[in-house]
């Protein structure tokens, strides 16, 4: 019988979909003797996942419920194989990226600091970030209608942005590993060419060697001045240095899941950039994550059980 | 030669598309003497519209820029025709209003104030608003996708949102004045029915008699524990005081662009009150205002010159 090892916290409504003639494990989250299973699922909260892998025997399959990777990859021993959680997230950090982009071109967070100071102001002011309309309306606020949004990682994630993207009137560039056409899907060679169209420029790529600091000098200097950068990645996609300047000089704006390094610290001159909102790596973290995850899991046992090919099995590379 | 009155400061590049054979008379700010003119365009700022109207002869239609009429139709001579914006703050509006669905359901307000603590948190705290997935996983943040989104005035605005609601997975509720199917809309007299339903309650309905006061005791506490209210209406739709109270007591939460009184005066517990954020009665405050009013208020103008019915007539009680 099949053994699946499932986090000791998990409740059981999550596990309804499992199959029946498979044995459940629950692995505590201090292990301290090994334990026999051939297929794991390490917890959400995966910061101990190593040493708990350390005492699991036999492990034949890991299924991580996690978008990326990065954070298992590279320690688990190649012969076992990984599994990531693709599909899982589409909902969860699209409606993030889309909260992102409208937070930040409505100008909600300059509203939330008005708030606490208790001041009701639409119209811009000299030191203001505005936008002129004629030269007696200045406003703060911009439109998403008519912008052009460059979407770095144009994977099921990355379509499911665009499919909620879709209704505002918007432009969408893409850009993938592999060009492809219908929708045109350019490859990360035509970034520099792309960036210069983009009003908003979108990353979510998965955190490999290939990506980190993707989003660097060269890179910050070919956006439009006044353009968006949303990064729902991974921190080191972007090289935090050059960010900064970009912001403290106001060429840019910028929405953040994720930060090099995480959580910045104290003092760490991120916190205060101008127009840079950053939120804790929560993009996943919605009543729906558990839900959806477990349903990918369930049917991944399935397969391992009966025999049938696995899916979001991650290559050496980490894609 | 038709006489049309526009704001004495708008700038050329909006006027390109008015008809060649109209006179454009510009109508300064502290208008002195009488000015004969027969269509007129108050400015955007509307704050100083009577005085000015007062100094203005022989004007036999007024189209308004903005959605509401709530601000001349008290005042305005029943002689004279009075057309309203709709359709021009379709886009605007719909923008602002999936923005302030998505910054309070994914909490981008609660980050906004964490960051200025610089504060790293995504998980909830005895004394947050958390939302429990299982017992071990508190998160923050919510799913827009699985709600059930009410949208009471059923208008084009209203349309506008549903249009861009739709990918995101949503069962859309609607409420008008009159009763259509295919999409299914209720009418006022559905309101208390479906409001127990609804996650999330917009509402967008004119200023009028009759919606003055509309959501109240009575509807607040009909609402489900831990919806999400907005209004990009007008301030007075929504009895303030009642609001306060189910947000102090955190029942519901709330996102406005206007309030009751506007602005809210200092000391007010409107300010401070949980989970409600403000915006200061810029739903519409974009550059594509000016553009989108001045192309309608064109086309009105050549419908006038030539002698065809205008568009978007305002009855006497004010729809």
């Amino acid at each position: 019988m099949v053994r699946v090892g499932v986090d000791g916290r998990i409740q059981e409504e999550f596990l309804v979909d499992f199959p029946k003639d498979v044995e459940i494990v629950r692995i505590p989250e201090g292990i301290s003797e090994p334990i026999e299973i051939d297929f794991w699922i390490p917890p959400f909260a995966r910061k101990n996942s190593q040493d708990t892998f350390r005492m699991l025997r036999g492990v034949k399959v890991v299924q991580s419920i996690l978008a990326g990777v990065d954070w298992i990859l590279p320690w688990l021993p190649k012969d076992i194989t990984l599994c990531d959680g693709q599909g899982v997230h589409d909902v969860m950090v699209s409606e993030w990226v889309l909260a992102a982009i409208l937070t930040s071109l409505k100008r909600f967070y300059v509203y939330r600091d008005q708030q606490h100071r208790k001041e009701w102001r639409g119209a811009g002011e000299p030191g203001d970030t505005v936008l002129h309309v004629g030269e007696q309306y200045q406003v703060l606020g911009d439109d998403l209608a008519g912008k052009t949004v460059l979407i770095v990682g144009y994977g099921s994630i990355g379509k499911a942005i665009e499919a909620r993207l879709k209704p505002f009137e918007v432009n969408v560039l893409r850009i993938a590993r592999t060009a492809r056409t219908e929708p045109e899907v350019s490859t990360v060679g035509d970034l520099h060419r792309l960036l210069p169209d983009a009003d908003i420029v979108v990353v979510i790529v998965p955190m490999t060697p290939k990506t980190k600091g993707m989003i660097g000098i060269q890179e910050i200097a070919l956006m439009k001045r006044g353009a968006l950068l949303v990064n729902a990645a991974r921190g080191p996609v972007v090289v935090t240095e050059v960010l900064v300047e970009a912001l403290e000089e106001s060429r840019i704006f910028a929405a953040l899941d994720v930060t090099d390094p995480e959580p910045p610290p104290q003092g760490h001159p991120l916190w205060n950039a101008p127009h840079c909102i950053i939120t804790p790596h929560v993009a996943s973290s919605t009543p729906a994550l558990l839900h959806r995850a477990y349903r990918l899991a369930a049917d991944q046992v399935r397969r391992f059980a009966g025999g049938e090919p696995l899916q979001n099995v991650v290559a050496e590379d980490g894609y």
